[in-house]
């Protein structure tokens, strides 16, 4: 199964490629792999602020982390040209923002992996870091980094 | 020295594969990597819960540690087939759940490097981060990832 | 432009590699990758240590993260025996020892990434993660990974 056709299928469309928040890019190829740099939940604008699951709802979490799987793979896709050049998701580093008495991590962080093997199948099955961050950039609720292996 | 041979002499057995708890598999192998998922402290059940060195002290956190390593390796024996076939440890990424005074990273993660310098020698010399994380999944007191390469 | 040129251009000189604190090693290639361990703010003595922005500002930060980068150079040019012979710098792990209120890891990151960028030019571009830890090995105010891609 195409993962742009099964993206087309879902009804789901990729934001624009976000702007780092600093002096770095988006991604590095090296070999066979993409590395992505740690994204946050934008879709043009930034959403879903604060800390899990204080100011948000683990599903808020959840939603923020779909989002950043889905800018993720808008900067995969600008990279490759398109995301059926992706032949594994090998590794998603998944911090939600979130205070020294949260255990649900993998809740959270479950709204990015349940995407990706949504999107990609048995392609889209990673190894996973998921852990609570004390703080994060611009108070965002997740940060989500991938690397990707291309065809 | 076979890693196999050295666990046995040891008298160290791995533990049952533990099962992901959330939607990603325990490694991924791409090219001549095994990138394991993050890894909690389970010997069949739940183990070593809490903060160092609140909850904890800095010895059962390096307990929790090489215990975290047993379970990764039993993925990764599981991946490859055997330890043997591990022809070099490339890197750890520990994360201790520990509050903000905490500073004693390095002596809680040693207790997962010294094990795999104990099982694999030289082979098992290895690039690492270790840090405080605000809180980590199921409450665990560490969490521990590994890449190695295979043969 | 040559990395090593550069550097003299620039009036820098990177401090004796610093003796890893537990038992890892500074760095490990696998293929063309250096993968080196999560340094901290040492030229010869530890520097930089508390808490961004309660015991240090923003502008110790970014120097933290700067002292950082020049002794992870300084283990990548033991490595390879040039820092001309980096290809590609790909990705760097930033993590700043920040209370929960913290928002503006990537300002003190941009300590570390904008040095590379002027180290190694349109080579030094890099992917990124930055983010707050609840604590950081002998209270230091940053520790940064990095991987390169060696010629």
């Amino acid at each position: 199964m195409s993962a742009e056709q099964r993206l087309r299928d879902l009804g789901l469309t990729l934001p624009e490629v976000p702007a780092p928040v600093g002096s770095y890019v988006n991604c590095v190829r090296s070999g066979q792999l993409v590395h992505t740099s740690g994204g946050l939940p934008f879709d043009g604008e930034r959403r879903f602020t604060g800390k899990v699951p204080t100011d948000l709802s683990i599903e808020d979490g959840q939603e923020a982390a779909r989002l950043v799987v889905l800018n993720r793979l808008a900067v995969i896709r600008e990279e490759l040209g398109s995301l059926d050049a992706v032949s594994r998701v090998v590794s998603l580093h998944g911090f939600v923002n979130a205070g020294p008495g949260f255990h649900d991590h993998p809740k959270v962080i479950n709204g990015a992996s349940d995407l990706l093997l949504d999107i990609f199948g048995e392609r889209g099955r990673h190894a996973r870091l998921a852990l609570g961050a004390a703080s994060l950039p611009l108070d965002a609720a997740v940060e989500i980094s991938l690397v990707v292996e291309a065809i």
